[in-house]
């Protein structure tokens, strides 16, 4: 409030006025975070307006379609939603690295598919074994250590292995739109979590350090575990059986049992990720779904219906019916990778 | 901006100064966080001087024992932990309140047990069935309907029915102490979690609203569910299998996959917190394990070693050798329920 004072032009306002000029902006602070303090790497485009007029619209208190902080939940696949999944999703290359680093304590790999085809850099061949082979192969790499154990396996590979293209850490081959939004969303009250198909004690390895996700909202796909004492020290041992999958109808059953609410924001990019949309965006109230469209082969990569890593076919076809936003690697991404100092 | 006013000594300090002040003040809130501020209905004893010396000692940055944010997880039992257990579980309450609704569409369940005995009024009928009986009537009572619908159901039933001694609402049976730990712990950067022997989806009802827990927060033991189009909607479907049991050794197994990392405290107050607590307290650093000993009659219940319902005999004799706190409601509590208005 203005006080004007005769005479003396330079008086500053009274301290309750300024101070409560500061609590003002203080509490104002929640209104301050627009997104061009925060989607700087994305074009201006449908994409981005869809986003910033969702988060606008469900943030503020006097609208129709506001939710209070804890309903706003989103929920985020990694695999070409995250982070790159081509030539191969990560974990693979993890899985094959950990094949070849263990086989010398396994002679009989050499005969025994689908250990004989990694070891002979037959892509064709492992990829013919199917989803028993990926399963042998959890199972001889993912299991008989302890949880404490298989995260220090994966952070000391995640150190030292590089993207064949890129010749990157993978951890750097993250978008930099979807660090962005993630920013975004929780500064406007967010929680954002993972749910994956990919491993979730692989993913939570480095979900806090590169996307600011902490382990307990991160959700994925597990196998089996067991409480033990080694040494009299009890730990957690990993068993080669599989517990759960975390795609297709599988990711709304994952939402469920870990996080407990359905979301009203959900991000995706192949097919595996139909139901988590689905789920979602046919909930009451005010929902966003995104699909991220990999078009871009210059700066990433492209490919969609015909791709058997992130195939995106049926969702594609669907996006239009069902409301959901695609976003374009190729014209809604200004940026895609961090720079990282190069 | 300070501007110097000749033969005004009113004139206040200058601005920079006073919103340095403020801003100081604000910087210092989370070294407020004081045990006076939160700790009020526990006495001044062995229980409580644990606890601050625990938090004071992990929260200071300067000391040997700091724990960055992210690491301060705590983890806490319900049933006789948070919240009363007896004259039985308050979920058995729920369940024996279901099978009595849903009689009347199962003819046969007066012919059946552990039905026929529930239908009686006869608990020790009831608790003759054992293990087997109850997982009969956690099929019957707490699947067949979606998610959605069964926490209606809880909400509804925790809405009318009443404890049979206090003659109030079970959810006004929590522990004031701690609600109290529980502010205390999150004013110093803690994130709380459940970890219940109880059904995940049962607890989850209440949680946030009573606890300030949000569902992602708190694990517990689960049925299988599967996702399903009804209406073409999709909704999670409850069905009559168990899925996980978060009890016993099964408690280490559930944070591990809940939470995705070690805590460094633990509450609990029966044998079946004690590998919660041995696993808690056995890794590197500072930890702290306490077990609320139920030795008051008077005001809550007495009993430890004997009881069919948390019963406490191997975790109290380990106790001493493991260096968890024991916690008597009967001392170290001055109050033990809210006041609610009474």
């Amino acid at each position: 409030m203005e006080r004007k004072i005769p005479g003396h032009p330079a008086t500053p306002r009274p301290v309750h006025a300024r101070l409560a000029g500061l609590w003002l902006a203080l509490l104002a602070l929640p209104a301050l975070a627009q997104e061009q303090d925060f989607l700087s790497s994305w074009n201006d485009g449908a994409a981005k307006a869809r986003i910033v007029s969702f988060v606008e619209s469900v943030t503020d208190p006097t609208g129709a379609d506001y939710l209070p902080p804890a309903e706003r939940i989103a929920v985020f696949d990694n695999d070409g939603t995250r982070w790159c999944e081509q030539p191969m999703y990560f974990q693979l290359a993890f899985i094959i690295d950990r094949v070849r680093a263990l086989a010398p304590q396994h002679p009989e790999w050499q005969a025994q598919e689908p250990f004989r085809s990694v070891l002979a850099g037959d892509m064709a061949g492992v990829m013919a074994s199917g989803e028993h082979g990926l399963l042998e192969m959890v199972a001889a790499t993912h299991a008989g250590v302890t949880s404490e154990e298989f995260a220090a396996l994966v952070a000391d590979w995640l150190a030292t292995a590089r993207h064949p293209r890129f010749e990157r850490p993978y951890t750097e081959l993250v978008f930099t739109p979807m660090l962005e939004l993630l920013a975004y969303l929780r500064a406007n009250g967010f929680r954002t979590f993972i749910v994956s198909g990919g491993g979730i004690e692989f993913v939570r390895v480095f979900s806090e350090r590169v996307y600011g996700i902490p382990p307990e909202q991160v959700v994925g796909s597990s196998i089996r575990t067991r409480h033990e004492l080694r040494d009299g020290k009890p730990v957690i041992v990993r068993l080669p059986e599989i517990d759960f999958i975390d795609d297709k109808a599988g990711k709304p059953v994952g939402i469920q049992k870990f996080i407990g609410r359905r979301p009203v924001l959900a991000v995706g990019n192949s097919d595996g990720d139909f139901e988590m949309l689905e789920y979602t965006t046919s909930g009451p109230g005010p929902r966003l779904g995104l699909i991220v469209r990999h078009d871009d082969a210059a700066r990433e990569y492209a490919y969609d219906r015909e791709s058997p890593v992130g195939r995106l076919d049926r969702a594609l076809d669907a996006a239009p019916r069902q409301g959901w936003g695609v976003v374009s690697i190729k014209s809604d991404w200004r940026v895609v990778y961090p720079d990282a100092g190069r």
